[in-house]
């Protein structure tokens, strides 16, 4: 049998270049003469269920690259989370649309989805082949250098705190900010990619890497606002107690969890909130300044990576090619060889599906509350091309007349 | 007597062009044989009492474009308000220092404080040629078309609202995003600018000029759900109920009032969350995400109007000019003069200074929770060049074959 028919679904939540992967697929496609249809499934795994395909062979190429460029999951996304049942309904439909290759592109969840999906189709003796692409601005992928979308995210959150550096510099306060990330700290971490200057902040950094302790976190506050008269802070918001409580949960009445059965930390602004209205209370610092990145970080139109692009574009290219001339399903990883320049590799599904990658200790400060060189030399050439810089007007006093102190 | 010096203070919030004024200033004067020496105020007024100046004579012209091309005001702001003991010392050090002219970068609060030296320089018998330098994201300036750090921090408004809409559509929910601007809505309607396709948000607009009335805004969010199974707002930080008291009010506990008696909107994520929960509780819809967008719409590094940048230069050059070249003490205000160009006048410190432009009615649609196309209009040659663009996959549906509905 040969339908040519192959599915492409997005996963989890959107990044500054899932769509430069969807493209990625649907352009390779084009000149592989085993495939004769490329559909889109709206909605993630959803719409399978629902039967829910769009014909992405009838698009035209012009469009496919404006939509490539634009941010955001452009078939929808979903946070289910397919059980056996789902899964039934699913090859229900995948086997009366003919469909012989399913690309998943997505983050952990995600590659968690298409390994139940590709041991449902094994066990049922359905011939489907099953692709990972990643895609997630955690960076939480296991054996990958570094996962698309991530790149971007991470030069979102350097650009924004150089700039609230300058603003803060500018009025001096304490400015606390909560940045993207359960479990892994790089997305926090790359804040550090906004400072030039020694004094630049962020000051403190706060991993879900390291355990929050509250007294600690005051005093670190305390001790960096003696110093510089003013303080910048980015916490992520998993940060967590010793015994793995989000602080969030402190503040939070009423928890949302997602099919996943995660906690919803994204949303709000309630982390930066309660950290500022503990150091006003406990520090006695009157301008206190919250910020919660939330949604911008990851679809701001106006930010990206162009080395996130191009490697979100490849990642994909490379599926379709795993896919229609190697013999495995498989998650596709971005592995570096040179600074710097990467290459593709295929993993076995079961290597990467619903594992979860956090910051290597080689990239923690020992204060546990910044970043080594080490980190910096890796995230650096990620956030690719046409950096803006902050520039300071040089420190030439004029002598005092009235001898003033 | 001529000692040829003078003197420039930025005051308020920072926004991304301020440094564009303070640098038109500093590259003007060069030009002017009369001035010899041009100091900056650290810290604006504050950095007058405090005898605190920067000899920017000595700055190279090259490290100077540099810093303009930076957000934030580079020689530190304040939020100070100057009464009259405070101007006495101003005066001393002034004095002390034979300043001749006296160029204050600022909004309302600031046209306000130059406009009290002027009139304590007058009173005093001491010849101070006082300057007003417009600046303000708020856009509240009156007899002004618009106020330089406004079109960028509108086009950050909208290139965020087009992002989150993306993604809106992609995970499909009620976003509420809260957006700068206590009496004046002219940046939270900016985010209508970021709407390309008929079913794109935001959806409803909630501005500082209209009431706000909590019943009648989850109405309005459940019409538009249940129409397009998602919603986005955008609310002014200073939406208030028929009394004027701010929304916020009734969440927050410990409100902070500036020198100028304002409460303190900005630096919390606290009134989009409360939103957010009046519509999880009151319309029991499951996905409701806040998002405020803070010190990011007005310091982000690397989201600016080119339009901006070059009226926030020029509305400093002719400051100089008319302080050399006139003979009164004023307010640079811009006038739009073509579709697109702009001319510079210079109004008394009275007429402007203090005063609050809210949105015209012409720019407020009838439902009064959306802008008008004047408003379009008026507001999108001023966002400037190179404006990023969203696109969609086209509809093309795969007909179904289990025949689901």
């Amino acid at each position: 049998m040969s339908s040519g028919k192959i599915l492409v679904a997005q996963g989890g939540g959107p990044t500054a270049v899932i769509n430069q992967s969807l493209v990625g697929v649907v352009l390779e496609a084009r000149r592989h003469p085993g495939i004769k249809r490329v559909y889109g499934a709206r909605h993630g795994v959803r719409g399978i269920v629902n039967e829910d395909f769009v014909d992405l062979t009838q698009e035209t190429s012009q469009n496919l690259e404006q939509v490539a460029g634009t941010p955001a999951a452009a078939l929808g996304s979903t946070r289910d989370k397919p059980d056996l049942a789902y899964c039934h309904e699913m090859f229900k439909v995948l086997r009366a649309h003919e469909i012989e290759c399913f690309f998943n592109i997505g983050g952990n969840d995600s590659s968690d989805t298409i390994r139940i999906v590709a041991e449902e189709a094994a066990k049922a003796g359905y011939p489907l082949r099953c692709v990972h692409i990643p895609k997630t601005i955690d960076n939480d992928l296991v054996l990958n250098d570094h996962t698309p979308g991530f790149p971007s995210a991470a030069r979102f959150v350097a650009q924004a705190f150089a700039g609230a550096n300058l603003d803060n510099a500018a009025l001096p306060g304490v400015y606390v900010a909560a940045v993207m990330g359960r479990h892994a700290g790089f997305l926090t971490a790359a804040s550090a990619l906004g400072r030039k200057y020694p004094d630049d902040g962020p000051h403190l950094i706060y991993l879900p890497e390291r355990t929050f302790v509250l007294e600690q976190f005051l005093a670190d506050v305390k001790a960096v606002y003696e110093r510089l008269g003013r303080c910048m802070v980015a916490v992520s918001e998993g940060i967590h107690d010793a015994k793995g409580a989000p602080i969030l949960s402190l503040l939070a009445k009423d928890l949302e969890r997602d099919a996943h059965g995660n906690v919803q930390l994204s949303g709000s602004g309630a982390l930066a909130d309660l950290l500022c209205e503990e150091i006003k209370s406990k520090l006695k610092i009157k301008r206190v300044r919250g910020d919660t990145f939330g949604y911008l970080q990851r679809s701001f139109l106006g930010c990206v990576s162009d080395v996130d692009q191009r490697e979100a574009r490849e990642v994909a290219e490379k599926a379709v090619q795993f896919a229609m001339w190697g013999q495995d399903n498989g998650s596709v990883a971005i592995k570096r060889t040179g600074n710097y320049a990467v290459n593709y590799e295929l993993l076995p599904l079961q290597a990467v599906a619903g594992k979860t990658r956090t910051m290597e200790d080689e990239f923690i400060s020992a204060s546990g509350t910044d970043v080594t060189e080490a980190f910096r030399l890796y995230l650096r050439p990620l956030l690719g091309s046409g950096m803006p810089d902050a520039f300071r007007l040089r420190p030439n006093a004029v002598p005092k007349i009235l001898k003033k102190a």
